[in-house]
């Protein structure tokens, strides 16, 4: 080791013959967990979507005026408006002085007084308690219960968090242990989304896959999960199974009995359920509802309600209010363990508290403005407009990418998501053997279009198949023109290969 | 494994007869490492103090009428007031229809335009470039260099970061490695801020103890930092060392000579440099001047400044602004080699941005209004009342403190806390076997004063020292009533226990 150091320091001579000291920390000397992570939604492409917009302003030619960065959910960025009301507590929070402006409304403002009461010295800038601030845990216990028929929420077990991704990280990490064969498992859905694997390979937890079936519109199949847990537990301990639903890539939307049948399988197969349930407002197609996992556990009766051990998460990210750069969210935690619990609340209070901003926002999301209050008809008129022209956005994306020959596409229903799939011919496979056949055809579509998606191999999907998840946010206008550029590209790209 | 399973699930018969299934997550087979971390500074004595003020909120009788939590540096809890003109800006990004009000200064509504501008849509609620908004990360490197005296900035070297804390954590997360004796070690100084032993305990790296001096005002001396390193060589593979300047719960400032030595012996010993500056406004000791690492690297030459490895910290929290519940904040790198670098990158990406309010405090901290715009005096009278406050307050806790038979303070130098040495009983400590005596004499404080300290064990301290950390952040009449009743409560407490 040491000998290896020296010579390491020995060939960094620098240009004017100084003897300069080898690095401290290197590629084969960091911590190996961390070179195993991959982030798709935020990978490569993207980091060339960047360079391509700065080569833009900088007056460069290119075969497109605009990139447009169809990769990840991120409304606001593609123009989606956020709603007023929440916007003005936000600032009645953050500036106290516009509690005394009459041109804010009655409901703002006692919105936000009630939110900074609960502050230390009445400011968004105090710490809050560590699993966040107590009036806000109990909205969104309240919010829960209505949800959920009624269907009892203690405050005690909802944790805020920064954004779901923060509270799916903290309960993956309660849950890994073990070495060898005995290392914990989880598993989770391919296609998933990316955050899983990530935290999974940084945690050093086994990933175990379980595949949605494409061609009943990427349902959940239990003999699926069955084969998974069963091979698995040959080289690993099965401990948790994740599920997405509505789901991201796939925006499926999960039937009551499916939820019901999951849950069965994971009191058999003893293992700790974690719903992420942050598109919970975003479903679309007809017949299609939201069930919480909550609700569907709690109506199976005490066999389960009282025994399976379920953490969901919910963010304000997502849905009708897009609010993803203010980093809210919470989980709810359900029979846990109370030895575990006390473990997992010392944990959070170790990062000392979620942002506060966050937390305001998502008190504002489950307590909303209600009827006979002020801001109660524009807030009903904005959320509803958002969510109709989300649906009309998510049947637009099926009904062109449908007419493609080469490319099909699953009903949108629910999320923010089309995950088509795509046919790249052979000589296309073939040709580019350094990287994944789909990231070569999104690199190139980037490259010719100027819109950015995300390959399907960055989400997992069955081997010898090829897709791209692609968002419904932009406005209807430039997603149908999006959507044109996305068909011609395919139709050359097709040409080109065959 | 199997059968203990069992045996668990058939102990777990409930009240009605019910078979009941024995947890899946139970404390004996939950992650090692977490239950591992401990944090002092929300630790069991802040349980109760949040248990003691329900009950006097309840009407229950106590000896005293309020609970004072000087435990944790919050300012905004103590009553200190937010700098108006950063309380604008938010406001105005928060609800940009604002922007048409003629109440708001000139210069918060330019700012607040060129913080929307860099936001996607011009929404607060965009995810921003995970390594932070571009033009926030330029403001900062130029905040930098101005502090630095020109050394230059990169602003490809900054990362912003939710508070402080993320980023001491992501950097740790980069450092760790190796089994058995080579796993990664860390430097850190006792007394510490024990997000670093928890980070460290989470991360499964060893933490390796250097103790303050504090005969000589907690002085970092360097034959200590060799003795720690030496013999930590002989077990553990030590990478980096850590040092926060002003000290926390220390309170000492360090001198241009100490930093330039800690640096050689960095170098030296082939150390990662790791260096926690969230106080560096905090300064209030005569003779006693902030001198940033990053300063001092580029002063002593091209052998040092362009080699040793270093990575800076930076909050909202503190100093004059003490925005804590915004958790924003950055880090600086300085000589990361770039393979890493990219690691870095791919690694924050995985949590998406940190959030987007927090990095706009971040830009109006190190980009505050400039003489001869219309919030600049008000802004400077705002900072100075809050520095000039702190000062005093700094000055009085140590006066009062060592008026105390059985208390010795070293000065206040700068940060926000006093840890004064405490004379515990004999008698006291044989009482109280369980806990430790420090813990026992808080507690007891607690009980019959409402004040709420930490102890000194949550930092570490010399074996047979006793201590207590406590803020000076009280308004001035409030710190004194409580820094009197931490006399009475010190007297009565050795004479009961002599």
């Amino acid at each position: 080791r040491v000998s290896s150091t020296l010579t390491e320091a020995a060939a960094a001579m620098t240009d004017n013959g100084m003897m300069s000291r080898a690095k401290v920390l290197t590629i084969d000397n960091m911590n190996p967990t961390v070179k195993k992570v991959e982030y798709a939604v935020r990978g490569p492409i993207v980091q060339r979507a960047v360079e391509l917009e700065r080569e833009l302003s900088e007056g460069m030619k290119k075969p497109f005026a605009e990139v447009i960065k169809a990769n990840i959910g991120d409304a606001h960025a593609m123009g989606q408006q956020p709603i007023t009301f929440f916007r003005q507590v936000l600032a009645l929070c953050s500036y106290p002085e516009l509690l005394s402006d009459s041109t804010f409304p009655e409901d703002a403002k006692s919105r936000a007084c009630r939110i900074l009461q609960s502050c230390g010295g009445f400011s968004m800038g105090s710490y809050s308690a560590s699993q966040g601030i107590d009036s806000v845990r109990q909205d969104v216990a309240q919010y829960i219960q209505r949800r959920d028929g009624g269907v009892p929420c203690d405050p005690d077990n909802i944790y805020l968090t920064t954004g779901a991704s923060d509270g799916i990280v903290t309960m993956l990490k309660l849950l890994v242990c073990g070495e060898g064969t005995s290392r914990a498992g989880v598993m989770i859905s391919i296609p998933q989304y990316p955050l899983y694997s990530a935290a999974l390979a940084e945690l050093g937890a086994v990933q175990i896959n379980y595949y949605l079936n494409e061609e009943a519109c990427w349902s959940l199949d239990i003999p699926e999960l069955q084969r998974a847990v069963n091979e698995a537990r040959r080289y690993c301990n099965p401990r948790a199974l994740c599920i997405i639903n509505p789901g991201n890539p796939t925006g499926q939307v999960q039937s009551r009995q499916c939820i019901e049948d999951v849950i069965r399988f994971a009191a058999k197969e003893r293992l700790f359920l974690m719903a992420d349930e942050v598109y919970q407002d975003n479903v679309y197609a007809d017949g299609c509802q939201f069930h919480s996992f909550k609700k569907v556990l709690f109506e199976m009766g005490p066999e389960y309600s009282e025994t399976v051990e379920l953490a969901s998460f919910h963010s304000t990210s997502k849905c009708y209010m897009g609010e993803c750069g203010f980093r809210g969210g919470y989980m709810e935690i359900i029979n846990m363990d109370d030895d575990v619990k006390a473990q997992l609340t010392k944990l959070v209070s170790v990062r000392l508290c979620p942002p506060v901003p966050g937390q305001a926002l998502m008190d504002l999301v489950v307590n909303p403005p209600q009827p006979g209050e002020p801001s109660y008809n524009n807030f009903i008129k904005e959320r509803t407009a958002t969510l109709s022209a989300l649906a009309e956005k998510a049947k637009l994306t099926e009904q062109v990418l449908n007419t493609v020959e080469g490319i099909s596409c699953n009903p949108v229903q629910g999320a923010m998501y089309s995950f088509p799939r795509i046919t790249i011919p052979e000589k296309a496979v073939q040709e580019e053997k350094g990287q994944a056949p789909d990231m070569f055809y999104c690199m190139k579509m980037l490259e010719e279009t100027g819109i950015c998606l995300v390959p399907g191999s960055g989400f997992g999907q069955k081997d010898g198949t090829y897709h791209f998840r692609m968002t419904i946010l932009p406005p209807k206008d430039k997603l149908q023109i999006l959507l044109n550029n996305v068909k011609e590209f395919h139709q050359r790209f097709t040409l080109q290969y065959s």
